[in-house]
């Protein structure tokens, strides 16, 4: 076998990535695996936009079945995203005996069984690199690089847009609608920015390497999460200036006493901590593995080329498989560990940071304290920061460790105190220690 | 297949890990792998020496042949280190048809091809993740996780030794020599530790991730080398307090005009950089490639767990192989690109810091800058610093972007005035951008 045979679904952002790289890099991919990559079919619904492509020698076609139907075709790359529409086409290429390529974290934490099961019928590969922070080799590094460890915790900013909006808000000390609508302005953002300010996008992904990590089929639906909507311009500056953190919406995946602990939500982050200096649209994941420690990974987690890179990445692996005649793909993805118990984050034990806004007047703190210590949370560290409305003040305070239950059962007396004028503000702190 | 035979051969501080990670995580590798990983044999010269090992199943000899003519044996862990002994047990192994992993960087820069050479006779693998940066899955990155990417650059702090000495002098302000033996007293430094402070320790790492980046056989010999051994405290506060920087021993590789720059040498890099926040015994590795953008690579690069944990990785990989019965291993190894020139240090074009002990009087900085202005260098920013000895003073400075060829001889100059009191110092500047 001399060539290979590639078919792209979906000549979005991504996919003229695709275009672009196979066509600048082919020889150098020639050069490097000693078999030409040809991308031989493009189907995409949108066959009249302008798009900035020599598109000369690839069929370009809105019929799904010339490329399901073509037997030359060894790999599909699937890049139209969603649901069904693209599981009924993963599918299919899957049990015509093609290799698929997805970025698709969407399907992948829904259908993840039946795409894996599929495949390994049908001893092909199903490559997802691209589907987790971009052009970050993070799934071939769990999964390979770090198999001689038991992974023991992963603190993952795997959200560009979050992480832009978050770290303009605190260089910039801009409010956070005002850096959303110039992320939009300036592409970080989409149109509609829920799933990535919500957290499901984060969520999504989190399940992905979780899953891998942990030995484990993990379900989105089975992670706690909190977006970034409700972060307040004086909550980054305080985080900064009273307690010397950063706010970033973290990814975590940890084992807890034989348990998983499994949470998407906006996190303090001490300032000295390299995750904390991770600015702009980037990535960043920190992995603890029980042998190698602490490992770091960064680098775009979206974009057409870094995105495409990953996409790129699979396909040379599943190349190099095919010629040199490799009949099994994947073997790790079969993987199943011990099952593991989800910690309830009931049972989280943590650090927190409580905003409460308050009247201005003496006596607050009192009986705010007297609640917390009732409820078995000592104070860390307290201010009082200057009302900033009339007759409202905010008490804001790091708790030692506490036990989560106790930290909701008090937030809930706490808040209907007469003294207290809003919901109180509660964001986790992970040291990472 | 059911089970999968190693041997290991040395076993001093990376082959205990291996031990101890074989025995902790065995019924883990079972469940990823559908393999038994079995540690059969261990040969080392020294039998007397106490471990704290369980080595109750394996079977412990001094004699080399016993692991080499073991045929159940399929994989061979050379952990012995230097030349030729290592050498003569690698081979001879290949072609026996074992499989071999090594952490040996000094056996694979100067017989790179030998070994690859013999490995493919022999169609077995041979892998190296460890001896590049420990447990950092580097290699595995560039080579699989990059696949889709020229690397235009990497920018790497390889050498722990170096990174903890010159961590130490900026963040405790402690001169060289002083920091080294606290360094060798806790065990970041070894008794003799000129290997790792000249800078050599790095190039030969450099020498095996560029082969692989660049797609062509790069020599050791073929790197410019410079130590850490003349940094002085005065140099690591200016930069700091002068010029933002900070200084690291980094490890460059980077295509110039179609060329290969190669250098290891002490650079002043800007601190709002990560690579700058890199502190202790850490290394870390920035990676730019053309379509994935910067990425960032951190993790231990040495240590006994972090190292064992890459050895088994690559044991790992081999199993899984072997279990899948594919008989292709490290085709990539085989790929040659278009071959490089070489870009020759003359030819580099960079900022400059250079600090001139003079003595103390006027007329000083107007004869330095007439000659470095004659050389077609200019000044960016100069500060004359208190004199720390009687009739001495630093004037210190950072120059704009000059060739390198005319700082050196504008130096060999300025080195020759009256007024020049002690062999000026160059450090050169990396922006990073």
């Amino acid at each position: 076998m001399d060539k290979i045979n590639i078919g792209l679904i979906g000549l979005g952002t991504i996919g003229a990535g695709v275009v672009k790289i196979f066509q600048k890099n082919q020889a150098l991919f020639k050069e490097r695996l000693g078999v030409d990559l040809c991308l031989k079919r493009i189907v995409d619904i949108d066959l009249e936009r302008k798009r900035d492509l020599d598109l000369s020698n690839i069929n370009l076609s809105d019929d799904i079945s010339e490329i399901l139907n073509d037997e030359e075709i060894n790999i599909i790359i699937e890049l139209i995203g969603g649901y069904e529409l693209a599981r009924t086409y993963v599918l299919t290429a899957l049990r015509k005996g093609k290799h698929v390529v997805t970025a698709n974290k969407a399907l992948l934490s829904k259908h993840w069984d039946e795409i894996i099961e599929t495949a390994k019928e049908s001893n092909v590969g199903v490559y997802f690199e691209a589907s987790v922070c971009g052009g970050i080799p993070l799934i071939l590094s769990i999964t390979k690089g770090l198999s001689g460890n038991q992974i023991l915790s992963i603190n993952g900013i795997l959200n560009g847009t979050c992480n832009y909006i978050l770290s303009k808000m605190s260089s910039e000390k801009r409010k956070f609608k005002k850096v959303l609508i110039d992320a939009q302005k300036k592409g970080y953002a989409e149109a509609d920015p829920s799933l990535d300010i919500n957290g499901k996008d984060s969520a999504h992904k989190l399940a992905i390497i979780s899953s891998l990590s942990f030995g484990q089929n993990i379900s989105v639906e089975e992670i706690y999460v909190e977006g970034i909507t409700e972060i307040t311009l004086e909550d980054c500056m305080y985080a900064q200036e009273e307690f010397g953190c950063t706010i970033k919406l973290l990814a975590i995946g940890r084992i807890v006493d034989n348990k998983i602990d499994l949470r998407v939500h906006p996190t303090l982050i001490p300032k000295k901590h390299l995750l904390s200096k991770v600015e702009g649209a980037y990535n960043a994941v920190y992995v603890r593995g029980d042998n190698v420690g602490d490992l770091l990974f960064y680098g775009m987690g979206a974009g057409e080329l870094p995105t495409a890179s990953a996409v790129i990445s699979d396909v040379a692996a599943i190349a190099s498989k095919i010629k040199d005649s490799n009949t099994n793909f994947r073997s790790f993805l079969g993987q199943r560990e011990k099952k593991k118990e989800l910690l309830p984050t009931d049972e989280l034990e943590l650090k927190y940071y409580i905003r409460f806004s308050t009247v201005d007047h003496p006596g607050v703190l009192a009986k705010i304290a007297g609640i917390l210590g009732d409820n078995n949370i000592s104070i860390a560290s307290v201010v009082q920061k200057e009302p900033l409305e009339e007759n409202v003040a905010f008490v804001v305070m790091l708790t030692h460790k506490a036990l989560e239950k106790n930290i909701r059962k008090a937030l809930v007396e706490i808040n209907k105190l007469k003294i207290i004028k809003a919901k109180s503000v509660l964001i986790r702190v992970e040291e990472m220690e």
